[in-house]
């Protein structure tokens, strides 16, 4: 009894250590998996598949680096605070012609649609070049230009390219959508027969053709720190959001040249992407984009867009 | 004695339960301030006030209530799986054709810059209206269209929203940049006498003229999420990045029209904001972009844009 009320204490302490153990436990993986901000969530995160683990903006992970250029004016660094200023007058134009062009682009713009159909037909290198470089004068914050474009041409590499999108689509569907999903799969699978006959436009299988056809894959990767003189980090602010503006000038340059492409953000292809392509560490892919004129037969689904009253409000 | 040996095991749970405690608390605040994706961070993540706490993607949050649309191919969801598919042959240049246009438009893009110099000069709104509905035309993660154009010429909710957005910039800069920040901003308002002449091209003060004088503010709100005829929340896929492609569709046209914007992300303004325009909750502010013609006077700080090779890598 002497021995018991000895021990007591010391069965008490190793009880609440290991209660406190679990505990703890339990907290990090829950709070891991809601944080899509941390890499460790890729392994846990499985309930969330359609988070790209790759894909987030790891601004809050490098920030702490150098936070010298936080600001909420794009291009408004500290850097620019000590250039020089320069007048600027862009070309202006009378207002009939301001309305004119701002429709005609409207319409342009209008008759773009995400084409899976693309035709293997060869596209000149130099508009490529053009589109890319048009891309490249979107704003960013603090200017930081956190972009990089790679034009995949190569037909070895473009393989290897879809054998990873493949691969991590099967296993999207498979393993990670879940029972529901599975079960909307098999629904579509019984009614949709129209897509097995063009497997790249069905979502309810995970080929994807176009990534071997297509004359070019621009794979759009987002620098998420920068490397300074001093070899500090330097923090890019808002790069997801800078990157995600130059892709839309990327797809109105695409449009303006008459090429097609579809938008795909492959989930969780980044990391093998990136190292198949050798880009740094800082470098996390965004998009990936097949380009190439439309196929002769191309088709696209009958939708339509929202009316500008349902996107446009005036105050 | 006795009594005591009765008591230990007592006090070493209590001792135990206050240690376990301390160290769950401490754990909290850590994750909440590195987690972006939960609004408890923006009260406890003064460490990173570059963070806009409003702003974060919530897919991740509002997901569980519906996950029938993930994809990793834009627009490829069920809805379209069922629509009927139409033949599609848009516009085709020949080469020499496609060459002269890319370049052009790689010309007219390469001209904007960001202008904080904007003219009072009344704007046809039809202009305005013609560009929000060339943002509208962007691809969106299973063609959601996640976005949402206010557009803003009511002079004093202009001067409202100035006010919001001033206010909040002060308080970035007085309270959340932290010393160092301080310390920088004290060695700029030392050698930068130029900005005091032109404050609203200055980082180092938070006067926002433009948000007074530009004809049109347009804030871009994101729709996290939408809400399906059954009352649930359809999930938004890669909202963020569908509205911020949107963003540089809008940027392109806005060029291609001869008016000049800021791309502009108010630091933590998005909740009053939303509040201020009676937005719903499901809307988020992603940017916000005063339009006009630019002033007679205005000017560009004298930036380099990165050249093609430093953005492109051919494979």
């Amino acid at each position: 009894m002497a021995f018991l009320s000895v021990f007591t204490p010391v069965l008490a302490v190793v009880l609440c250590l290991v209660i406190g153990f679990v505990l703890v436990k339990s907290w990090d993986t829950e709070t891991t998996s809601t944080s899509p901000g941390k890499s460790k969530g890729a392994t846990k995160g499985e309930k969330r598949p359609w988070v790209d683990q790759d894909l987030q903006d790891d601004t809050e992970i490098t920030a702490k680096e150098d936070d010298g250029d936080a600001d909420d004016d794009w291009g408004d660094s500290t850097e620019e605070e000590n250039l020089t200023q320069l007048p600027y007058s862009p070309q202006r134009y009378p207002e009939e012609t301001m309305l004119q062009r701002s429709k005609e682009f409207y319409t342009l713009m209008n008759q773009r649609r995400s084409v899976r159909f693309i035709s293997p037909e060869p596209v000149p290198r130099e508009v490529i070049d053009n589109v890319i470089h048009t891309a490249g004068t979107a704003p960013s914050g603090a200017h930081t230009e956190p972009w990089t474009f790679i034009v995949v041409s190569d037909p070895d590499i473009k393989h290897q390219i879809r054998l990873i999108v493949e691969e991590e689509e099967e296993m999207n569907y498979r393993q990670r959508m879940g029972e529901k999903w599975v079960q909307d799969l098999a629904k579509l699978s019984k009614k949709n027969t129209f897509s097995f006959s063009f497997p790249s436009s069905c979502r309810t299988n995970w080929i994807k053709e176009y990534l071997d056809v297509a004359p070019y894959l621009i794979l759009i990767f987002k620098q998420t720190y920068g490397i300074l003189p001093n070899g500090k980090k330097k923090t890019h602010y808002y790069n997801e959001i800078s990157v995600s503006i130059s892709c839309g000038i990327l797809l109105a340059a695409l449009q303006n040249a008459g090429l097609v492409t579809v938008t795909s953000t492959p989930l969780n292809c980044g990391p093998k992407l990136r190292l198949l392509l050798k880009r740094p560490a800082n470098e996390k892919l965004l998009m990936l984009l097949p380009v190439g004129y439309p196929a002769s037969d191309a088709t696209v689904p009958d939708l339509k867009r929202k009316h500008l009253d349902d996107i446009l409000v005036h105050v």
